[in-house]
């Protein structure tokens, strides 16, 4: 193998391929970049068995071949060589040499035939969407998604497609993130994309208006963005069903400004570590949240204004669940509607329905 | 106790102070900021018995008192306070009350008596130093401080003062820094710095050129800038001839641009690891540097244009210790002068004599 590509083209492709590789392997092969000519082009590919990311950049390739090479060393290399352009060939041996300007180095490859196979995703559903869109989406959603393997299935989010509506929906037991748009679709499907997959999709994607496609067949799912490709896993088994877990209806609602109510939570939490957990104590009343927390450490207090309807309320919180609800509104002003001390709160937009976020209180002993 | 400050200036004065706290400490008060009225001023003091930072706010002082607060938790606590002002109040109990706004903080504090006293500074020299010139010097010196306990004095910088210059020194035992300014003064004397100490100075020195002044007793230096006055005890033993350890002369002389230097170095670097240690070989030439490393990862081999005047020479050297040196020549271009193989690489201003570091070679396997 023998080419020459552009330095920083290479640099740009390496950095994001890398994140898909593992960093520990059973197959040593799996924690290189399998590097491939193909065509007038150079193929990259990270995969760690779960998710596979491919991308392919410019290449005068005057001899074809390929080769797999330590994702880290590669990367390392690369970002230092001094010259505009990067040449690298690969011997019989396997032996890598990469020159750029007056540096050389030369590195030990693993042979491309020892790099497994990326699985094939059978084209059964093909969604389009705007890059921007989906990028929002996943954002409002990843957070919720639970990080214990108890129920594997909600370590990912569900995307449920019906009646020209995308929705996408995590959980992990105390908290439920649900976020949908409109879409030109007359598909009535679900899956389950992990989210792993989902965080370097969201690494990937441009804010624009452009569009992409999602493939989704059986038991994976490709998601094309720009020059590259990733190819995940779905996750099997039975996804909560969220209509059950959402009140139909609410007694008390409360419009809150978002910055407002996380600075505050965020000062009352000073108090809490990780040894010393205590639950938030929120009592919502008609001008104003009062918001307490004591633990051994001490006690705090704080207040602040909010217009509230129909009565007041006295419920307690986990402090980072209400904290990763209201920091992912993304809103400046959001709805609080609540149903009594030990149903769950919804944040809501203030106007529209674009999220619904649910999170469940925690019991308070009484008279603390 | 009972006051009133500004936030602004209590957030600003304790995260300067909680760097001199304790982090661990067998005296619980230790961990703590001691706050205490002092006049119609309120005054800080962290300490961790090497170390004492103090400083004074303005207040509004409406009870005289004292107390030690927990310095992780009060500094995290007057960062997120909402007011323009916060009052502290501590009751007989020791229970300290902090408001500000709407919020309302209580905790348990320590005593003031349980708090150590700082040494008092016998006033035997003092040496007046603008600011921007103390911390050139520190920063170009404190690179060389020995880590090792091996020889306490080391871990300290040596500060020489003599006919109208000052001249500061580190060294650990593979490289030396030394640095000197003229300054007016009239005394012949030296004393050791802690390296802990330097740093900190460093941080809260301004880049200006107002003038400080440092007071030595015997035991003990006290630097008071701007309205933090610093303690530290000096170090103890016979610090290294450093002047013995410097070649009078040279015989190879390399004038180097130093970015390029830097950048070939940490090139040929990315091939040694923690585990996998191996010199860097530099080969002197008439018209260019050649840098090549070789580990069990492969070969790096690097080069650039320098000119040089005295012949050939080929040398080992750890690349870490090449690369402190060469950083923090805060230079374009620097003048490299070599004496022999296993020599010290000595680098030097290309004009003047301000700094003079060595770095000791290492040495290399014949023929790889």
């Amino acid at each position: 193998m023998k080419m020459i590509c552009d330095r920083k083209e290479l640099v740009e492709a390496v950095l994001n391929i890398q994140r898909a590789v593992s960093s520990k392997s059973s197959i040593p092969a799996l924690e290189g970049i399998l590097i491939q000519t193909k065509g007038s082009d150079l193929f990259l590919c990270g995969y760690d068995l779960e998710l596979g990311m491919t991308t392919v950049i410019p290449a005068q390739i005057e001899e074809p071949g390929s080769i797999v090479l330590s994702a880290r060393l590669f990367g390392d290399i690369v970002r230092r060589l001094p010259g505009d352009e990067v040449a690298l060939s690969v011997d019989e041996k396997n032996l890598a040499t990469i020159v750029s300007g007056a540096s050389e180095f030369s590195i030990a490859g693993i042979p491309a035939e020892e790099y497994p196979e990326l699985p094939s995703v059978s084209d059964e559903t093909s969604i389009a969407v705007p890059h921007g869109i989906l990028k929002s989406m996943i954002r409002q959603t990843i957070f919720a998604v639970s990080e214990s393997d108890m129920k594997p299935v909600h370590t990912g989010t569900l995307f449920e497609l019906s009646e020209n509506k995308i929705r996408l929906v995590s959980v992990d037991g105390y908290r439920l993130a649900v976020r949908e748009e409109p879409i030109a679709c007359n598909q009535d499907t679900s899956f389950v994309v992990p989210g792993k997959t989902l965080s370097e999709v969201l690494k990937l994607l441009p804010e624009n208006e452009e569009t992409l496609t999602l493939h989704v067949g059986r038991r994976h799912i490709l998601f094309q963005i720009g020059s590259y490709t990733l190819i995940s896993r779905l996750l099997e088994g039975e996804f909560l069903d969220y209509n059950a877990a959402i009140p139909a209806s609410h007694t008390v609602e409360i419009l809150v400004k978002t910055r407002t109510f996380i600075d505050s939570v965020e000062r009352v939490s000073l108090l809490i570590t990780d040894r010393l957990k205590s639950p938030l104590r929120c009592v919502f009343e008609e001008n104003e949240i009062k918001l307490s927390c004591s633990t051994a450490i001490g006690r705090a207090n704080d207040q602040f204004e909010a217009k509230s309807t129909g009565g007041n309320l006295e419920m307690g919180f986990n402090n980072r669940y209400l904290l990763d609800a209201l920091r992912n509104t993304e809103c400046d002003e959001v709805k609080i509607q609540l149903s009594g001390a030990l149903s769950p709160m919804k944040v809501v937009p203030k106007d529209g329905s674009s999220f619904l976020f649910l999170v469940l209180p925690v019991r308070l002993k009484s008279g603390v």
